[in-house]
């Protein structure tokens, strides 16, 4: 950040009155930018005992493969970000059920958000930011080219719970500043 | 938003290629300036049967009393910042439990997140966001006074499911846009 979204004048990095974090401050109107964690929000969509993945058509990790996610937007909820993501990148409709994980990309200031999904029908493809889709069994999933780490935990925390009968969600971190 | 925090020349509303909705784009550099929810993260903070609220001294709904809670910061979790929201508004030391309540502040661009939470000691305190700090039985809550639908909605919630014994988590949307 260089310049005010407001005014247009230069930003200054600086402590605010009563503030204890540097925040970007306008050196002319005072606008104080704050910069906060960013909600991405997907789903585990299943058919019939079958996971619905996507291949990434664009960066970071393109080609890799991920469940259906994405940036949360203004004006929905978690449930209705997940659902609409998962009809963009994979062209299916679900119904969103249980929150399954929450992970903390510290890093990346993002949080990302799953739930588990059913498909309402068996139809699904390729949304414009996937090269492909596919329904695949548990031991099907290509588990050395997911594409995030928090596909990865996503998908094991999924079958755990899966295994155990309970529907359980949980936390993570992942700080690659850490490693 | 007017000009591009990026390099400072005016911005318009306009749908970037391959996308849907309209973003603030800049109309010399090209960057796309999105603009997604905030986390806001608090918790309902215990000690031997009683909850800590704290009285806003800061707009909005100044006066008014919540249990601590604030803007999510880069770099931490949600329950770090929780229980720094918790120490910051009202000088307590917090354990953070279980996940109690997600509320999907839609016209305000917000997501609230609430805890469980242990004080630590006894110690408690009005921080200089809060004009006062109160450690109440469930049957003191002022909730006539209570300051955000959020804030009834949590408390509501813990009650309910402490008399039941359970820690479920919450789910809800407050949407003023709908009323």
């Amino acid at each position: 950040m260089n310049f005010c979204s407001h005014c247009g004048f230069a930003v200054s990095l600086k402590v605010p009155a009563g503030e204890i974090l540097p925040r970007f401050v306008c050196d002319r109107c005072g606008t104080i930018h704050y910069q906060n964690p960013k909600l991405v929000v997907g789903c585990v969509p299943e058919h019939e005992g079958r996971i619905l993945l996507c291949k990434r058509a664009i960066a970071p990790r393109l080609g890799y493969w991920t469940v259906p996610a994405g940036y949360m937007e203004n004006g929905e909820t978690l449930q209705q970000a997940a659902a609409r993501e998962c009809q963009e990148e994979a062209l299916a409709s679900v119904d969103i059920g249980s929150l399954l994980t929450v992970v903390h990309v510290t890093h990346a200031h993002q949080v990302h958000v799953f739930f588990r999904a059913t498909m309402r029908t068996p139809a699904y493809g390729a949304g414009v930011e996937s090269l492909e889709a596919i329904l695949v069994r548990p031991e099907e999933i290509p588990w050395p080219d997911l594409a995030f780490p928090s596909t990865e935990f996503t998908l094991r925390r999924y079958l755990d719970d899966q295994s155990s009968g309970l529907e359980l969600h949980h936390f993570v971190e992942f700080d690659r500043r850490l490693t």
